[in-house]
């Protein structure tokens, strides 16, 4: 005989109505495998007479989150607000009140997420958000879990689809970033402002839970080093293409093998072999490396209605076998160290470098110079004459400290024979 | 405070090595994350002086796995000898002494799994298998858990890393079969009889447990149909690369949508922009659809000793998660449903098929009209003249019943202008 569990609903927007959804739909397979009925006892939402996509009795509905929260008869409350104001408040509140929480809610993760699950931990409740990254992939899950016995060396994800979607366009279609954006924004995959995406806010919300899990420390977002995809030109999406790489928006987190990591987003040169190479449109993929299941790679749509929806179906799920077992908080917060965040002029990288400069008789020497004296040496050169007298020059270093290299790139600003520093990323080898 | 969980090892191979390895390595974090010091009390293995890879107390081991089973201070076995005899009868009496069971076995789980399951359901224990499919890749926990609310439509995996590998080999290195396997061998990737491996035996047992986790019903692998890679021709490769295609070795398993599934092994034609056309080498991946999360992929090395040490400690901590909780057996088998498996015969795909005919008029003709008067309809079809008076003929077909395919074949095999038939394959689609 099944239990009935009851779940409070806050928010009946993409995700909201997409759990809605699955939770009717697949209700006779939740039952068989949690043991449990999930019964939707009532949902919040800001107007409650606004058409909505999925079919909900009215009845159901409430203008008032208390009505969710303070019910003692809820036993899990399901937060698909967004946003900080007020899902913090109101999920500190469901807590408070005992209640078991699931969210999908990356942002209230990335910035509260320690004060949330110290708060779950200290009454032994289920405080779950696989649903936060990467949409419908199971990322949160699995590291807390079936990966959970190794020393994880790096994450890196592309976990924002917008900007991987533009600069696949950016790359497939030779279009510049504004075109690829505007088409981007016609089709819905981007948000008439769509800062909080291209400029990888979105990432390092994303990039906070992920290293926060990897590397069991809190990481705050803020201490993220970001870079968005604006300053991606289609030029270096060519040159990369021919020196065999291609230029992802990458959220890289690193152990440094000393107790302090690395946590950064930006566009990132990545080899055309590697597995996220591959990964194109609106798909995101997270990639992990740790000390013995060595390369792991999850893959699928990071966003979405049902997607989302089928990750928040899955917290439920664990949460209500945890119920029928007596055993809410078994896999409480995991951030049992404190790791500092390396200060981004420290990382050591390889890097990309394109300039141009007037064909002068030394000139080559010249800026070659520089990086030797700035202890930065050379992989690889190419010049390419532009036009009379104008020659655009890509340079890829061997690994070196960014300090080091950015001091390079200032001297080579004030050369005379530097007519422009074009751009620079940063390149990711194929081991980690 | 750590609890204290007991844990005994049966099989100190290439697994249980890099299992005691990972537990001591990383002993640390084990317990920071359980809260449980997992302590490996006895190791049976059939020869105790056998020189080992890991440093191990001898006091630790024993040559009777009874000293193990028989053990009530021991809380977890965890079984690591692969295959059926003894170990089907040593996971039985485990099961019987009430101990929580952690094993990698594919062939086990793939043959007597449902008795081994409805044994651990009996007593509320755990029964752990995920190191039993894509060595480190987690796969089966995601299967139970994060994905859980969905219903799954298909499963298709490269679960077997020494036919990939050799299928690479032949694809990148225009090597032939026999060549490429010889290298496998040599480089350890094949065993010196690699018939369990060529013949697809390992990738049917992997899909028997795909299967069932994925439609909720217990498969018999026995009923698996399966075709192995010896018949793979280098000319099939190029052919399918000259038709944007690559051959890979996939596990199938889809729900036709009506109470019957398929699960079948075989080489398979796979456009090469589909996700796991990518995965080469001794590289595993499963790809899921299911009805809300859309296309899954989980990657990773699908063998070995570090990567099946991760999954198989994943386990251990998920076991010992439950044992301080009270909750074991939180998890059950969950083949709620008895689903047939449709005969080949009866499936419906596109086939790929190549003959060597003879130039003469109406020949052509005289082989559209089998296909026809069959029922098969035809996609494709290119010739190429192979030396005088011979023609090579290659056929892709629209999608249609295998039995009308191969009475296409059997008629077409006795024409008199039919030379060969050389090859023939399915062809998966880009959508499932």
């Amino acid at each position: 005989v099944s239990s009935e569990i009851k779940l409070g609903i806050l928010g009946l927007g993409v995700v909201g109505s997409g759990t809605v959804e699955l939770l009717r739909q697949n209700a006779d397979i939740i039952e068989q495998k949690t043991g449990a009925k999930i019964i939707i006892k009532k949902i919040a939402v800001r107007h409650i007479d606004k058409p909505r996509s999925v079919n909900v009795d009215r009845s159901l509905l409430t203008d008032n989150s208390y009505e969710i929260l303070d019910d003692p008869e809820i036993d899990i409350v399901c937060e698909l607000i967004g946003g900080i104001d007020p899902a913090h408040e109101l999920v500190l509140r469901a807590l408070e009140n005992k209640k078991q929480v699931v969210t999908a809610n990356k942002e209230l993760i990335a910035k509260h997420g320690t004060e949330l699950m110290n708060k779950a931990n200290e009454s032994k409740l289920d405080f779950q958000f696989e649903g936060s990254v990467g949409g419908g992939i199971p990322i949160i899950q699995p590291m807390k879990n079936a990966l959970a016995g190794n020393q994880v060396q790096a994450v890196m994800g592309i976990v924002n689809g917008t900007t991987n979607y533009i600069l696949s366009q950016m790359a497939d279609e030779n279009k510049d970033f504004n075109a690829a954006l505007a088409e981007a924004q016609e089709l819905g995959y981007a948000e008439a402002n769509p800062t909080n995406d291209i400029d990888g806010h979105d990432a390092a919300y994303k990039l906070a839970i992920l290293s926060s899990i990897a590397f069991t420390t809190p990481v705050d977002e803020a201490a993220i080093y970001r870079e968005g995809i604006a300053k991606v030109q289609l030029r270096d999406i060519q040159v990369a293409r021919d020196l065999g790489y291609v230029i992802k928006l990458l959220a890289i987190a690193k152990s440094n093998g000393n107790g302090s990591i690395q946590a950064r987003v930006h566009p990132t040169f990545l080899p055309k072999h590697h597995p996220l190479a591959a990964i194109s449109g609106v798909y995101n993929a997270v990639y992990i490396h740790g000390d013995f299941v060595g390369d792991v790679m999850f893959y699928g749509q990071g966003a979405g209605s049902k997607p989302t929806a089928s990750a928040v179906v899955g917290d439920i799920m664990d949460v209500a076998r945890n119920l029928n077992n007596g055993s809410t908080g078994r896999v409480p917060c995991t951030c049992h160290e404190l790791h500092a965040i390396t200060p981004i002029e420290k990382i050591v990288s390889k890097y990309y470098f394109r300039m141009i400069a007037t064909d002068r008789p030394k000139m080559l020497a010249s800026i070659a110079n520089v990086f030797g004296n700035c202890g930065v040496s050379i992989e690889a050169v190419q010049h390419r004459p532009i036009s009379r007298g104008r020659i655009e020059m890509v340079w890829i270093t061997h690994k070196t400290e960014e300090s080091k290299f950015t001091r390079s790139v200032s001297h080579i600003s004030i050369l005379s024979v530097t007519e422009k520093i074009a751009n620079w990323f940063r390149v990711e080898e194929e081991d980690i």
